[in-house]
Protein backbone atom coordinates (compact mmCIF):
# COMPACT_ATOMS: atom_id res chain seq x y z
CA UNK A 1 0.00 0.00 0.00
CA UNK A 2 2.90 1.96 0.83
CA UNK A 3 4.62 1.45 -2.00
CA UNK A 4 2.15 1.84 -4.48
CA UNK A 5 1.57 5.49 -3.16
CA UNK A 6 4.97 6.47 -3.38
CA UNK A 7 4.95 4.21 -7.02
CA UNK A 8 1.99 6.93 -8.03
CA UNK A 9 3.79 9.90 -7.11
CA UNK A 10 7.09 8.44 -9.36
CA UNK A 11 4.56 8.07 -12.23
CA UNK A 12 3.02 11.58 -11.80
CA UNK A 13 6.92 13.45 -11.39
CA UNK A 14 8.02 11.22 -14.37
CA UNK A 15 4.93 12.56 -16.41
CA UNK A 16 5.68 15.94 -15.41
CA UNK A 17 9.52 15.73 -16.09
CA UNK A 18 8.72 13.99 -20.11
CA UNK A 19 6.62 17.08 -20.61
CA UNK A 20 9.77 19.79 -19.29
CA UNK A 21 11.91 18.23 -21.32
CA UNK A 22 9.46 18.75 -24.52
CA UNK A 23 9.31 22.03 -23.33
CA UNK A 24 12.89 23.32 -23.25
CA UNK A 25 13.44 20.91 -26.34
CA UNK A 26 10.71 23.57 -28.08
CA UNK A 27 12.60 26.63 -26.23
CA UNK A 28 15.78 25.20 -27.36
CA UNK A 29 17.20 25.84 -24.25
CA UNK A 30 19.88 22.92 -22.66
CA UNK A 31 18.87 22.44 -18.60
CA UNK A 32 21.45 21.01 -16.19
CA UNK A 33 20.75 19.69 -12.70
CA UNK A 34 23.47 20.85 -10.23
CA UNK A 35 22.96 18.14 -7.14
CA UNK A 36 25.19 18.17 -4.14
CA UNK A 37 25.50 17.98 -0.20
CA UNK A 38 25.11 20.99 1.92
CA UNK A 39 28.12 23.08 1.83
CA UNK A 40 29.95 21.91 -1.24
CA UNK A 41 29.87 24.81 -3.23
CA UNK A 42 26.91 24.86 -5.82
CA UNK A 43 25.72 28.11 -5.62
CA UNK A 44 29.94 29.20 -6.18
CA UNK A 45 29.86 27.05 -8.67
CA UNK A 46 26.86 28.19 -10.71
CA UNK A 47 28.46 31.66 -9.97
CA UNK A 48 31.84 31.06 -11.23
CA UNK A 49 30.34 28.96 -14.37
CA UNK A 50 27.65 32.53 -15.29
CA UNK A 51 30.53 34.87 -14.68
CA UNK A 52 32.58 32.74 -17.31
CA UNK A 53 30.39 32.11 -19.61
CA UNK A 54 28.02 34.86 -19.36
CA UNK A 55 29.19 36.55 -22.72
CA UNK A 56 28.75 33.53 -24.75
CA UNK A 57 25.77 31.71 -23.64
CA UNK A 58 22.36 33.35 -22.74
CA UNK A 59 22.13 31.58 -19.22
CA UNK A 60 18.89 31.36 -17.14
CA UNK A 61 18.79 30.02 -13.19
CA UNK A 62 16.31 28.28 -11.15
CA UNK A 63 17.69 27.89 -7.30
CA UNK A 64 15.45 25.62 -5.20
CA UNK A 65 16.15 26.21 -1.34
CA UNK A 66 14.80 24.63 1.91
CA UNK A 67 13.99 27.86 3.27
CA UNK A 68 16.13 31.20 2.67
CA UNK A 69 16.43 33.30 0.00
CA UNK A 70 20.42 33.59 0.19
CA UNK A 71 21.19 31.14 -2.50
CA UNK A 72 18.74 33.16 -4.78
CA UNK A 73 19.79 36.77 -3.78
CA UNK A 74 23.55 35.63 -4.55
CA UNK A 75 22.78 34.51 -7.67
CA UNK A 76 20.40 37.34 -8.24
CA UNK A 77 23.41 40.02 -7.79
CA UNK A 78 25.25 38.33 -11.23
CA UNK A 79 21.98 40.33 -13.19
CA UNK A 80 20.75 37.12 -15.28
CA UNK A 81 17.22 35.64 -15.31
CA UNK A 82 16.65 33.52 -12.24
CA UNK A 83 13.79 32.41 -10.31
CA UNK A 84 14.34 31.11 -6.10
CA UNK A 85 11.98 27.76 -5.65
CA UNK A 86 11.70 27.98 -1.54
CA UNK A 87 10.31 24.06 -1.37
CA UNK A 88 9.36 24.65 2.13
CA UNK A 89 11.42 22.22 3.94
CA UNK A 90 10.99 19.50 1.14
CA UNK A 91 13.97 17.46 0.69
CA UNK A 92 14.86 18.08 -3.15
CA UNK A 93 13.19 19.76 -6.46
CA UNK A 94 10.71 17.56 -8.25
CA UNK A 95 9.23 18.27 -11.73
CA UNK A 96 6.35 19.90 -10.89
CA UNK A 97 8.30 22.74 -9.25
CA UNK A 98 10.69 23.20 -12.16
CA UNK A 99 7.54 23.96 -14.20
CA UNK A 100 6.50 25.97 -11.87
CA UNK A 101 9.43 28.35 -12.51
CA UNK A 102 9.09 28.32 -16.57
CA UNK A 103 6.28 30.72 -16.79
CA UNK A 104 8.67 33.19 -15.16
CA UNK A 105 11.96 32.95 -17.32
CA UNK A 106 11.57 33.66 -21.10
CA UNK A 107 13.13 30.42 -22.16
CA UNK A 108 13.29 30.97 -25.56
CA UNK A 109 15.31 33.63 -25.17
CA UNK A 110 18.00 31.51 -23.27
CA UNK A 111 20.56 28.53 -24.30
CA UNK A 112 21.04 27.22 -20.83
CA UNK A 113 19.28 26.70 -17.69
CA UNK A 114 21.33 26.16 -14.44
CA UNK A 115 18.81 24.49 -11.49
CA UNK A 116 20.58 24.19 -8.35
CA UNK A 117 18.74 21.32 -6.15
CA UNK A 118 18.16 21.39 -2.54
CA UNK A 119 21.09 20.50 -0.84
CA UNK A 120 20.92 16.99 -0.30
CA UNK A 121 23.10 13.31 -1.27
CA UNK A 122 20.00 11.17 -1.19
CA UNK A 123 16.81 12.73 -2.28
CA UNK A 124 16.82 14.57 -5.38
CA UNK A 125 18.75 11.72 -7.22
CA UNK A 126 14.90 10.01 -7.14
CA UNK A 127 13.24 12.90 -8.71
CA UNK A 128 13.09 13.07 -12.28
CA UNK A 129 13.30 16.81 -13.55
CA UNK A 130 13.19 16.70 -17.39
CA UNK A 131 17.01 18.22 -17.36
CA UNK A 132 19.14 17.08 -20.16
CA UNK A 133 22.24 16.49 -18.01
CA UNK A 134 22.56 15.80 -14.12
CA UNK A 135 25.90 17.08 -12.54
CA UNK A 136 27.06 16.22 -8.68
CA UNK A 137 29.29 18.46 -6.83
CA UNK A 138 31.25 16.65 -4.21
CA UNK A 139 34.08 18.37 -2.62
CA UNK A 140 37.42 17.33 -0.76
CA UNK A 141 36.31 18.04 3.23
CA UNK A 142 33.01 15.46 2.38
CA UNK A 143 35.28 12.78 2.20
CA UNK A 144 36.75 10.02 -0.41
CA UNK A 145 34.55 7.59 0.58
CA UNK A 146 31.42 8.90 -0.48
CA UNK A 147 30.77 7.53 -3.85
CA UNK A 148 30.58 4.28 -1.75
CA UNK A 149 27.96 5.70 0.62
CA UNK A 150 25.90 7.51 -1.63
CA UNK A 151 25.72 5.13 -4.50
CA UNK A 152 22.48 6.60 -5.72
CA UNK A 153 24.05 9.95 -5.84
CA UNK A 154 26.94 8.84 -8.17
CA UNK A 155 25.73 6.29 -10.39
CA UNK A 156 22.74 8.67 -12.39
CA UNK A 157 24.76 11.36 -13.34
CA UNK A 158 26.44 12.95 -16.69
CA UNK A 159 29.69 14.51 -14.79
CA UNK A 160 30.82 14.61 -11.56
CA UNK A 161 32.97 18.09 -9.76
CA UNK A 162 35.07 17.27 -7.14
CA UNK A 163 35.41 20.79 -5.24
CA UNK A 164 37.86 22.51 -3.10
CA UNK A 165 40.89 20.95 -4.12
CA UNK A 166 42.72 23.97 -2.43
CA UNK A 167 42.41 22.44 0.64
CA UNK A 168 43.61 18.41 -0.35
CA UNK A 169 46.46 19.08 1.63
CA UNK A 170 44.59 19.76 5.05
CA UNK A 171 42.53 16.24 4.71
CA UNK A 172 43.22 12.93 4.16
CA UNK A 173 41.82 12.44 1.20
CA UNK A 174 42.87 9.22 -1.80
CA UNK A 175 42.48 10.65 -5.00
CA UNK A 176 42.77 6.88 -6.50
CA UNK A 177 40.22 5.36 -3.57
CA UNK A 178 37.43 8.14 -4.52
CA UNK A 179 38.39 7.01 -8.38
CA UNK A 180 37.78 3.80 -7.90
CA UNK A 181 34.71 4.53 -6.26
CA UNK A 182 33.39 6.39 -8.69
CA UNK A 183 34.42 4.76 -11.94
CA UNK A 184 32.90 0.89 -10.54
CA UNK A 185 29.68 2.81 -10.03
CA UNK A 186 29.49 4.72 -13.41
CA UNK A 187 32.49 3.91 -15.76
CA UNK A 188 33.64 6.47 -18.11
CA UNK A 189 32.47 9.46 -15.76
CA UNK A 190 33.30 13.26 -16.46
CA UNK A 191 35.55 13.96 -13.70
CA UNK A 192 36.32 17.56 -12.94
CA UNK A 193 38.87 18.53 -9.89
CA UNK A 194 38.39 22.12 -9.44
CA UNK A 195 38.96 24.73 -7.13
CA UNK A 196 36.00 27.50 -7.20
CA UNK A 197 38.27 29.51 -4.75
CA UNK A 198 41.57 29.56 -6.82
CA UNK A 199 40.10 28.81 -10.58
CA UNK A 200 42.02 25.86 -10.27
CA UNK A 201 40.59 23.22 -13.03
CA UNK A 202 37.48 25.58 -14.03
CA UNK A 203 38.28 25.97 -17.57
CA UNK A 204 37.59 22.07 -17.87
CA UNK A 205 34.39 22.24 -16.53
CA UNK A 206 33.28 24.97 -18.53
CA UNK A 207 34.57 23.86 -22.05
CA UNK A 208 32.67 20.52 -20.67
CA UNK A 209 29.49 22.38 -20.22
CA UNK A 210 29.98 24.71 -22.94
CA UNK A 211 30.60 21.88 -25.63
CA UNK A 212 27.51 20.15 -24.15
CA UNK A 213 25.57 23.44 -24.95
CA UNK A 214 26.86 23.90 -27.75
CA UNK A 215 26.51 20.39 -29.28
CA UNK A 216 22.56 20.35 -28.07
CA UNK A 217 22.64 24.01 -29.97
CA UNK A 218 23.38 22.16 -33.37
CA UNK A 219 21.30 18.85 -33.13
CA UNK A 220 18.25 21.36 -31.93
CA UNK A 221 18.38 23.24 -35.63
CA UNK A 222 19.33 20.31 -37.79
CA UNK B 1 -4.47 13.18 -0.53
CA UNK B 2 -1.07 12.75 -0.52
CA UNK B 3 -0.85 14.95 2.76
CA UNK B 4 -3.26 12.70 4.42
CA UNK B 5 -0.93 9.17 3.40
CA UNK B 6 1.99 11.32 4.96
CA UNK B 7 0.14 12.32 8.03
CA UNK B 8 -0.87 8.38 8.55
CA UNK B 9 3.31 7.29 7.76
CA UNK B 10 4.00 9.88 9.97
CA UNK B 11 1.84 9.31 12.93
CA UNK B 12 2.84 5.51 12.76
CA UNK B 13 6.64 6.37 13.54
CA UNK B 14 5.30 8.76 16.12
CA UNK B 15 3.60 6.05 18.27
CA UNK B 16 6.93 3.73 17.06
CA UNK B 17 8.94 6.39 18.93
CA UNK B 18 7.08 5.97 21.96
CA UNK B 19 7.08 2.82 22.25
CA UNK B 20 11.01 3.10 21.60
CA UNK B 21 11.24 5.44 24.39
CA UNK B 22 9.44 3.15 26.66
CA UNK B 23 11.62 0.32 26.00
CA UNK B 24 14.84 2.37 26.50
CA UNK B 25 13.79 3.80 29.89
CA UNK B 26 12.46 0.01 30.94
CA UNK B 27 16.49 -1.27 29.96
CA UNK B 28 18.01 2.09 31.88
CA UNK B 29 19.37 3.16 28.51
CA UNK B 30 20.16 6.75 27.36
CA UNK B 31 20.36 6.96 23.67
CA UNK B 32 21.60 9.83 21.32
CA UNK B 33 20.50 10.21 17.93
CA UNK B 34 23.19 11.64 15.77
CA UNK B 35 22.54 13.47 12.59
CA UNK B 36 24.82 15.22 10.26
CA UNK B 37 25.28 16.25 6.42
CA UNK B 38 27.81 13.94 4.25
CA UNK B 39 31.11 14.13 5.73
CA UNK B 40 30.36 15.79 8.78
CA UNK B 41 32.45 13.59 10.44
CA UNK B 42 29.68 11.66 12.68
CA UNK B 43 31.41 8.19 12.44
CA UNK B 44 34.72 9.61 13.68
CA UNK B 45 33.19 11.87 16.41
CA UNK B 46 31.58 8.57 17.77
CA UNK B 47 34.46 6.55 17.76
CA UNK B 48 36.30 9.31 19.66
CA UNK B 49 33.46 9.29 22.11
CA UNK B 50 33.48 5.48 21.89
CA UNK B 51 37.23 5.12 22.90
CA UNK B 52 37.26 8.01 25.20
CA UNK B 53 34.33 7.21 27.75
CA UNK B 54 34.16 3.38 27.14
CA UNK B 55 36.34 2.87 30.62
CA UNK B 56 33.24 4.80 32.37
CA UNK B 57 30.03 3.95 30.53
CA UNK B 58 28.84 1.05 28.45
CA UNK B 59 28.12 2.02 25.07
CA UNK B 60 26.20 0.30 22.15
CA UNK B 61 25.70 1.59 18.94
CA UNK B 62 23.39 1.68 15.93
CA UNK B 63 24.51 2.53 12.60
CA UNK B 64 22.07 3.71 9.80
CA UNK B 65 24.18 3.94 6.26
CA UNK B 66 22.33 3.77 3.08
CA UNK B 67 24.31 1.07 1.09
CA UNK B 68 27.56 0.34 2.25
CA UNK B 69 28.82 -1.45 5.66
CA UNK B 70 31.64 1.44 5.99
CA UNK B 71 30.63 3.28 9.25
CA UNK B 72 29.90 -0.39 10.64
CA UNK B 73 32.80 -1.74 9.98
CA UNK B 74 35.05 1.31 11.61
CA UNK B 75 32.74 1.39 14.80
CA UNK B 76 33.11 -2.81 14.75
CA UNK B 77 36.94 -2.41 15.10
CA UNK B 78 35.92 -0.97 18.47
CA UNK B 79 34.72 -3.73 19.98
CA UNK B 80 31.46 -2.70 21.71
CA UNK B 81 28.06 -3.51 20.94
CA UNK B 82 26.71 -2.28 17.33
CA UNK B 83 24.23 -2.90 14.87
CA UNK B 84 24.78 -1.51 11.54
CA UNK B 85 21.52 -0.85 9.27
CA UNK B 86 21.13 -0.62 6.12
CA UNK B 87 18.48 1.57 4.88
CA UNK B 88 18.50 0.19 1.32
CA UNK B 89 18.33 3.77 -0.15
CA UNK B 90 16.14 5.56 1.89
CA UNK B 91 17.21 8.88 3.12
CA UNK B 92 17.09 8.63 7.58
CA UNK B 93 16.09 6.39 10.04
CA UNK B 94 13.28 5.98 11.08
CA UNK B 95 11.56 4.54 14.46
CA UNK B 96 10.89 0.71 13.19
CA UNK B 97 14.26 0.68 11.79
CA UNK B 98 16.34 1.29 14.96
CA UNK B 99 13.21 -0.67 17.17
CA UNK B 100 14.60 -3.51 14.54
CA UNK B 101 18.27 -3.40 16.01
CA UNK B 102 16.94 -3.79 19.71
CA UNK B 103 16.71 -7.29 19.53
CA UNK B 104 20.39 -7.65 18.45
CA UNK B 105 21.61 -5.33 21.69
CA UNK B 106 21.47 -6.22 24.80
CA UNK B 107 19.99 -3.33 25.96
CA UNK B 108 19.93 -3.86 29.66
CA UNK B 109 23.27 -4.28 29.69
CA UNK B 110 24.26 -0.74 28.20
CA UNK B 111 24.27 2.87 29.88
CA UNK B 112 24.07 4.63 26.39
CA UNK B 113 23.35 4.17 23.04
CA UNK B 114 25.12 5.92 19.88
CA UNK B 115 22.55 6.50 16.92
CA UNK B 116 24.18 7.31 13.54
CA UNK B 117 21.63 8.32 11.51
CA UNK B 118 21.91 9.03 7.67
CA UNK B 119 24.25 11.27 6.08
CA UNK B 120 21.47 14.24 5.01
CA UNK B 121 20.87 17.07 6.59
CA UNK B 122 16.80 17.91 5.96
CA UNK B 123 15.45 14.27 6.15
CA UNK B 124 16.32 12.45 9.84
CA UNK B 125 14.91 15.59 11.70
CA UNK B 126 11.50 15.27 10.53
CA UNK B 127 11.24 11.06 11.47
CA UNK B 128 11.40 10.77 15.57
CA UNK B 129 13.33 7.70 16.85
CA UNK B 130 11.66 7.78 20.55
CA UNK B 131 15.69 8.53 21.76
CA UNK B 132 16.68 11.12 25.26
CA UNK B 133 18.51 13.44 23.08
CA UNK B 134 18.98 14.62 18.78
CA UNK B 135 22.64 15.93 18.27
CA UNK B 136 23.51 17.82 15.16
CA UNK B 137 26.80 17.82 14.02
CA UNK B 138 27.92 20.95 11.43
CA UNK B 139 31.44 21.16 10.08
CA UNK B 140 33.51 24.21 9.04
CA UNK B 141 33.98 23.21 5.60
CA UNK B 142 29.98 23.39 4.79
CA UNK B 143 30.18 27.08 5.60
CA UNK B 144 29.00 29.27 8.28
CA UNK B 145 25.14 29.81 6.37
CA UNK B 146 23.99 26.61 6.92
CA UNK B 147 21.31 27.44 10.06
CA UNK B 148 19.85 30.12 7.74
CA UNK B 149 19.47 27.33 4.82
CA UNK B 150 18.55 24.27 6.88
CA UNK B 151 16.88 25.45 9.65
CA UNK B 152 14.73 22.25 10.62
CA UNK B 153 17.84 20.58 11.12
CA UNK B 154 19.02 23.28 13.38
CA UNK B 155 16.04 23.68 15.24
CA UNK B 156 15.03 20.43 16.69
CA UNK B 157 18.14 19.29 18.38
CA UNK B 158 19.59 19.24 21.93
CA UNK B 159 23.40 20.12 21.42
CA UNK B 160 25.51 21.67 18.28
CA UNK B 161 28.72 19.88 17.60
CA UNK B 162 30.81 22.20 15.30
CA UNK B 163 33.38 19.69 13.61
CA UNK B 164 36.73 20.17 11.63
CA UNK B 165 37.83 23.56 13.26
CA UNK B 166 41.20 22.63 12.67
CA UNK B 167 40.64 23.97 9.17
CA UNK B 168 39.05 27.14 10.23
CA UNK B 169 41.65 29.68 8.89
CA UNK B 170 41.55 27.97 5.32
CA UNK B 171 37.66 28.34 4.95
CA UNK B 172 35.61 32.00 5.27
CA UNK B 173 33.81 30.76 8.14
CA UNK B 174 32.27 33.82 10.36
CA UNK B 175 31.83 32.51 13.43
CA UNK B 176 29.82 35.11 14.84
CA UNK B 177 27.39 35.14 11.93
CA UNK B 178 27.20 30.49 12.37
CA UNK B 179 26.27 31.42 16.41
CA UNK B 180 23.98 34.50 15.60
CA UNK B 181 21.66 31.89 13.00
CA UNK B 182 21.87 29.22 15.56
CA UNK B 183 20.75 31.04 18.71
CA UNK B 184 18.11 32.76 16.62
CA UNK B 185 16.36 29.32 15.76
CA UNK B 186 17.09 27.33 18.74
CA UNK B 187 18.31 29.90 21.60
CA UNK B 188 20.27 28.95 24.81
CA UNK B 189 21.42 26.00 22.30
CA UNK B 190 24.78 23.81 23.36
CA UNK B 191 27.80 24.00 20.88
CA UNK B 192 30.49 22.25 20.85
CA UNK B 193 33.26 23.44 18.62
CA UNK B 194 35.76 20.63 18.16
CA UNK B 195 38.15 18.84 16.03
CA UNK B 196 37.73 15.08 16.09
CA UNK B 197 41.53 15.48 14.22
CA UNK B 198 43.45 17.44 16.68
CA UNK B 199 41.20 17.09 19.96
CA UNK B 200 40.87 20.41 20.57
CA UNK B 201 37.20 20.93 22.33
CA UNK B 202 36.56 17.53 22.96
CA UNK B 203 36.87 17.19 26.26
CA UNK B 204 33.55 19.93 26.45
CA UNK B 205 31.45 17.04 24.18
CA UNK B 206 32.32 14.36 26.23
CA UNK B 207 31.95 16.46 29.55
CA UNK B 208 28.20 17.21 28.26
CA UNK B 209 27.24 14.10 26.70
CA UNK B 210 28.80 12.01 30.05
CA UNK B 211 26.83 14.35 32.56
CA UNK B 212 23.79 13.57 30.29
CA UNK B 213 23.95 10.13 30.66
CA UNK B 214 24.44 10.32 34.51
CA UNK B 215 21.89 12.25 35.46
CA UNK B 216 19.32 9.83 33.55
CA UNK B 217 20.61 7.46 35.25
CA UNK B 218 20.06 9.09 38.39
CA UNK B 219 16.30 9.98 37.93
CA UNK B 220 15.70 6.61 36.56
CA UNK B 221 17.13 4.78 39.44
CA UNK B 222 14.91 7.45 41.81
Amino acid sequence: MRVSVVEQIMSANDQLAVANRACLDEAGVFAVNLMASPGAGKTTLITRTVEALRSRLRIGMVNGDLASTIDADRVAALGVPAVGINTGGVCHLDAAMLQSAFPQLSLVNLDVLLVENVGNLVCPAAFKLGVHRNVLIASVPEGDDKPYKYPSAYAGVDALVLNKTDVLSAFDFDMGYFRRGVQALNPGLALFPLSCKTGAGLEAWLDWLEGQVREFGNLSRN
